[in-house]
């Protein structure tokens, strides 16, 4: 990992834990339980890629990095959203994440349920609050696009074709539009909030598309190799799930081998995509360089 | 009811409908089960009062219909997904909701997570959309006032106190604090969308406050009531959940006559405080008194 990547990792998992911190203090009623599960899902752990993302993308149109921040806490408040409610017992019924148990199993499922549900309001609240821009178009823009990343025709889409694949065999062309859904929907508005916030109009973005594209098939790749291969002691949660549940995977689907080749050659490719940029683009590239090759 | 309130509620119900009819399009892959849930979920039944809310309120300031119509959908797409997630296993466990098998019945419990999580993201992607209203101004302010009322120091944490509500012993102060979080809060931002929409500053906004203030209380007592003396068949659910469930209620608290005194006195007030707008104001006038005189 890059000297820059390795401080900026650091920097954006303090900034998100303590801006997390700050947004969920426990209120002085009975709601106390659910605020102290948020914290418990969201502070301390976790990667932060996406809000780092959202921050990389923003530095190549010179953005206020406080507004770039600030949507980088609303996309994770949506990922960790979307954690809660995979682990539940009817989901992936998973007990461990992040090197912790999971909040239906530190507090009970009714309260994960709402935890998850919680997350998401606090993620459009954050993007629709004039701290985070102060031109109103670029807010709504922001919403709209979070929105239509994260619900039925993006990454709940996604999660639900997941669901699916278990009972019905896939083929490479399915598990890729799958996972373009379910995982890459959000890394993709990651990378096109910087653009918004950089007020670039929509043409303006088709390079950014592409390196989202291919940097978030990569990651999906690496991730199903951390799965099939990694120790679940780095990774904090079981490994193994895939295989276990029968799923289509593309380790499944390709093998060890050409799944990881496939895999550089998107990060690469990720990385092409950034030609024309200058050192503004380095921690993108150095993300995409990361994803491919990481221990979680 | 009045002749007004009884075209109005059969207008919404046929608008609501039509509207999520069309935004419910089933893909032609395997998100087809998640968008037949949300069909399931949102079409046919529902009395819609909060679209009508919308649309009462906006009627105040000659706001164009469509415009309080999609706020109306976003709100009532909020609504929706709080349902399917209350009545899952893990929180009020229903079977039945407006006469049909709940969400988790009559697909699985994974999709009723997944459907409710889709509507909340869809309630967002509509209200930021440009052709809920011109002025993104407009647009961010209504997704910022929903996500309020809808997250966790509203709605949700309503949700959160009501589940504690049954561990512990509240007195009438705290219920209807817990009342006006779980379910004021979201009849709050129907009002209030009106005068959004409408580009009331919020220093012109208290009257409105006092109404939707007074009618969510007559509200939640009507619904108390029903829920101790109501006909199932007519609710199209169980009845008697509350006293089953140990809960402190209105009803459990005041007795049934001083329930529905109070319901009553809640209602004549909301009404006045419109004292100073004209026929315009007969639609919310109408729903006030409609509120604690229903049978579902």
């Amino acid at each position: 990992m890059g000297d820059l990547l390795s401080l900026e990792l650091a920097r954006i998992a303090q900034e998100i834990d303590s801006r997390f911190d700050a947004l969920l203090t426990p209120p002085d009623d009975s709601r106390r339980t659910l605020y102290e599960a948020m914290r418990h899902a969201a502070i301390g752990g976790g990667k932060r890629l996406r809000p780092l993302l959202v921050c990389g993308a923003a530095r190549l149109f010179a953005v206020d990095p406080e507004c770039a921040l600030r949507a980088g806490v609303a996309v994770e408040a949506i990922h960790v959203y979307s954690l809660v409610h995979d682990d539940l017992p009817a989901m992936d019924d998973d007990d461990m994440r992040r090197g912790r148990p999971t909040v239906h199993k530190a507090f009970d499922e009714a309260t994960a349920i709402l935890v998850g549900d919680a997350f998401q309001a606090l993620a459009f609240e954050i993007l629709a609050a004039p701290a985070t821009h102060g031109d109103p178009f670029v807010r709504a823009e922001l919403v709209a696009a979070l929105a239509a990343a994260s619900g039925p025709a993006g990454m709940v889409g996604g999660q639900a074709m997941d669901m699916a694949a278990v009972a019905l065999m896939h083929d490479l062309a399915t598990i890729s539009r799958l996972q373009q859904l379910k995982t890459g929907a959000l890394i993709g508005f990651s990378i096109e909030a910087g653009a918004i916030l950089g007020k670039v109009p929509p043409e303006g973005r088709t390079r950014l598309r592409g390196y989202a594209h291919d940097l978030g098939l990569a990651f999906q790749i690496a991730d199903d190799l951390l799965d099939a291969e990694g120790d679940p002691v780095a990774m904090g949660k079981a490994a193994g799930k895939d295989d276990a549940a029968g799923k289509a995977t593309f380790v499944s689907l390709l093998g060890i081998d050409r799944a990881r080749a496939q895999a550089r050659l998107l990060s690469e490719q990720a990385i092409e995509h950034l030609g024309n940029f200058g050192h503004e683009a380095d921690l993108l590239r150095e993300i995409a360089a990361y994803a491919v090759d990481r221990d979680r």
